[in-house]
């Protein structure tokens, strides 16, 4: 299946790796191809531009920051017209060392925000709960988390759990929240990621419901 | 050990059979302690006024409405004085069926507005991110959840860890956040209420960590 990433930073290129790991023709979109490809060390994949990347494939997955994914994305209109776009990134300010705090769109959601920028565009949410470690290996936790998917498409949201079921998910493991404004929920779970570090040091973790 | 809980609704009612069952000498705060004396249906305790039940014991629970709790404690200053007040409410916008919608206090909590508005007394935030039933019982769910605790005194947090192992949560269940800021992220946690209910249905849940 073809599969482009936007974003090579940490959460783009462990998506890439265990999706190309499994046989997927992945596009690796980075803000400079000539550089990203030169520093690229997993395996054989196709780099290009974040435009290239967004016009190669009919699943784009979302890995850019989310601080300023949207102005990013709206950049992108046209080579992602007609496409699922799975949104796993989350739009907060950020404290001097990085860590998430105040949200960028309360009351709202980065994702409502692109798929209204997006109307095109077949926007989902999901994966933004949790360390991205555990994106593509939910399976390593001591307890198994729920990953929550939000969009208001039925089939994007069908394509991004076949998706999520290529990532090691199993299907009782995923749980559709409805539409796209439910990601507002699921973004605001972020929060709590500076509290766990500080209170359990940089482990593994997903936000999940019991 | 004297334990007085403010509200009387099926946060404190809960709260209420569950602390006085386990012997403790619980004194429930009511708006009107006549009418509500009158409708009650547990085991036998003390039913008194919010600022009688504030008064009479060290330790108190806020289990008033969320969204009108800083101004009906503000009143309480005097009674509040020296206390340990463990919040354990939500301060969000309602939908027209009842449902947290946004929050009151973004970048911000109901827990910190309370510090704030009560520097003479100690507060806890925890047990907030759950269906009210599970509170009592989290070893109901099938999977075990983890209980969040916020707050800037020690001393109050290990007495809120006492009553939590009261009401049934094991040690190792019990997650201290740090200081009471980070309440604004547990509190948060709350928006997924109403998707997980549309989701699910009105199942018990927690929101946990993995």
């Amino acid at each position: 299946m073809n599969i482009s990433i936007l974003g090579s930073g940490r959460v783009g290129t462990t998506l890439a790796q265990a999706l190309a790991a499994k046989g997927h023709d992945v596009t690796l979109g980075h803000r400079d191809p000539a550089i990203g490809k030169n520093q690229w060390q997993g395996p054989p994949l196709r780099h290009a531009s974040l435009a290239d990347a967004a016009a190669a494939s009919p699943l784009v997955i979302n890995a850019t920051p989310g601080d300023t994914a949207l102005q990013m994305l709206q950049a992108l209109q046209a080579p992602l017209q007609g496409k699922v776009l799975l949104d796993v990134s989350n739009a907060t300010e950020r404290t001097a060392n990085g860590m998430p705090s105040g949200l960028l769109y309360p009351n709202s959601s980065l994702a409502e925000r692109l798929q209204a920028a997006l109307p095109q565009t077949r926007v989902v949410k999901s994966l933004n709960t949790m360390l991205f470690t555990v994106m593509a290996a939910p399976q390593s936790l001591p307890t198994p988390p729920t990953v929550f998917i939000s969009g208001d498409d039925t089939g994007a949201k069908d394509q991004v759990k076949a998706l999520l079921a290529e990532l090691g998910w199993l299907a009782g493991q995923m749980l559709d929240l409805g539409g796209i404004q439910s990601a507002r929920a699921t973004e605001a779970l972020i929060l709590m990621a500076p509290y766990l570090i500080a209170a359990r040091g940089l482990k593994p973790f997903a936000l999940t419901v019991a």
